[in-house]
């Protein structure tokens, strides 16, 4: 299948428009047509090269929302028309203790990626979602619900799933007391999803001039990390931490806020973290934890979740040209909201 | 009550002699005449003023085995000539959650540790183990049973519960698979428990020539950290990991062995740890905690449990006219066992 999307052409260039071919539909296959596809953070440090050298060109994207325009003759869950989505993963080995206990995003051969690793069976190095169409086997497809607005959704499969399944393995419900670092695409989700679950959010900020922000998401509060009296007050006053700054920190600033066996989860840098301190760790038996994307049965979970709670990501969309525009504003960090592009400027044929 | 037992007159100064009275026996209190104490690494690290500043003279001493001399009129458990034992805490609120769930050493109010902070009562700074007597609330004073001997079980009071406590926490049993970093006083007891317990125990050491002891400890292994093929092969292979090393090193060699899900406990630096590598953590939801000792009726559990399964601490016997040398020799490090201070020697009268 001919299609067109915006890649990386080198590790220091811009994105441009890329003509390519998807492959042949295989019987379990299920062919997009790309409507609209997020625009995440990692897209940039991977085509970056900031977590290891790339194949180019490469088309990234692993927010992708759209509909089914034709399915191989095994595909038994999708027909032509469907709404549908697919996030982070289009395959894993299946046959994996992960694999079967629907963690295929800790699969032990491995998990392959929207974009930028080898295909399982033909090897050519996967395109994500910033382009006209996508082919992926069905048990990777996700449904999106009707009550889900298809321009406001994609970020749910990365953003969204990222923060919706620590809440779920930490067993946020009624009554927990969450804080969330950082209010950007992570960040704000994890706010509305823990805000939906029935917790009390307080979201920690350097300053508090996010607080009216915070609010409108549902947070009872911000606490400001520098406001050295007022984080002393909130000791132990956390059962889980969701930290999604995206650079190098101190989370010994944090982990004196959970209250006994309070854990802090770390799901926004992917790198090393500073020095940190034993003290509040050991005196009250606190962790430090990383998370990773969620299964896909919990990523259909946090759609569904999404629909019924009338949760959607804060979107503001843009053309596929203006990419390069969204990269470097995400470069200068911060934004409380995501990209998506509208893929329907974008034709095969231009 | 007179007695008398080793103080450090200051923070850079020996132990010495100090002769001092105890306070009055009150209805609830329990008189011990001590036989055996133990010495620990954080009995140098306190009386150094490591930790913060201390008040002098200062009687360290948290393993502490004796038997009963008297009883205030209210004790109920405890008669004159029970073996008896007291570890890290002297006492505690008895009224917040922690308390009421046995941990008191999560006292919400902040528990008195056995020796260097003020009595509850009176205000007067608490006197450790290092001494002929002692006399504590019947609430924080434990059972020795009849199969430990007595000589070589006072370790267990603080080297054992610490150990045991992350054990019960993570659930370790038959089949499960504990790494022990570090073969010290803290490590020996992880590798016994967790054997006893029924997991399969690979001690992490920087080199192979502890595997001998290591085996004679119950482990199945031994992986030398500085073997980056074998480090790489286990990578995955460990549910939990007890992490007794005392100085500030960088976990993120440990993180990789754990298996999806695993922890890495952290019981032996108290003070910061290197940079981390996050990617570990994210890429296995792998955890970093801390943990502090046990509650009173956890200690009481890891004495019987010693008891039922033979399990001393390795110790060398010392008089407490020793403990000079016993400080210096740990303070260069690597003792496998523990130095416990016969106390037959010392008198009242001299």
């Amino acid at each position: 299948m001919k299609t067109v999307g915006y890649a990386a052409y080198s590790s220091d260039a811009k994105m441009a428009p890329y003509h390519f071919e998807r492959r042949a539909l295989r019987a379990n296959d299920v062919a997009i047509e790309i409507l609209y596809s997020g625009v995440c953070h990692s897209d940039l440090h991977t085509v970056n090269g900031d977590w290891g050298p790339q194949s180019y060109p490469l088309v990234p994207g692993h927010e992708i929302i759209g509909r089914v325009v034709e399915v191989g003759p095994d595909v038994q869950r999708y027909q032509v028309g469907d709404k549908v989505g697919v996030g982070c993963m289009v395959d894993s080995c299946q046959a994996c203790d992960q694999c079967d206990h629907d963690e295929e995003q800790f699969c032990r051969e491995g998990v392959t990626p929207t974009y930028g690793e080898p295909d399982r069976v033909n090897g050519e190095t996967t395109q994500g979602g910033y382009s006209k169409h996508i082919i992926v086997r069905e048990e990777f497809v996700l449904r999106v619900p009707d009550a889900l607005d298809l321009s406001r959704a994609a970020p749910i499969l990365c953003a969204g799933i990222t923060t919706f399944s620590p809440l779920r393995t930490w067993n946020v419900g009624s009554g927990s007391r969450v804080g969330v670092i950082g209010l950007g695409g992570l960040g704000h989700m994890a706010v509305k999803l823990a805000v939906a679950m029935g917790a009390e959010v307080t979201v920690l900020s350097r300053s508090k001039k996010k607080a009216q922000e915070a609010r409108a998401l549902g947070a009872t509060g911000i606490l400001s990390s520098t406001d050295s009296d007022a984080m002393t007050e909130a000791a132990a006053s956390l059962d889980l931490i969701i930290d999604t700054v995206p650079v190098q920190h101190d989370v010994s600033i944090y982990t004196p806020l959970l209250d006994i066996d309070g854990t802090l989860v770390i799901v926004g840098q992917v790198g090393p973290m500073d020095e940190f301190m034993t003290i509040p760790m050991i005196m009250g038996r606190r962790r430090v934890a990383g998370s990773l994307i969620g299964g896909i049965k919990q990523t259909q979970e946090v759609l569904d979740f999404c629909a019924e709670h009338d949760i959607h990501p804060l979107c503001e969309i843009i053309r596929p040209d203006q990419v390069n525009e969204a990269f470097a504003a995400m470069e200068k960090g911060d934004i409380a909201h995501r990209y998506v592009m509208d893929m329907s400027s974008l034709s095969v044929e231009s």
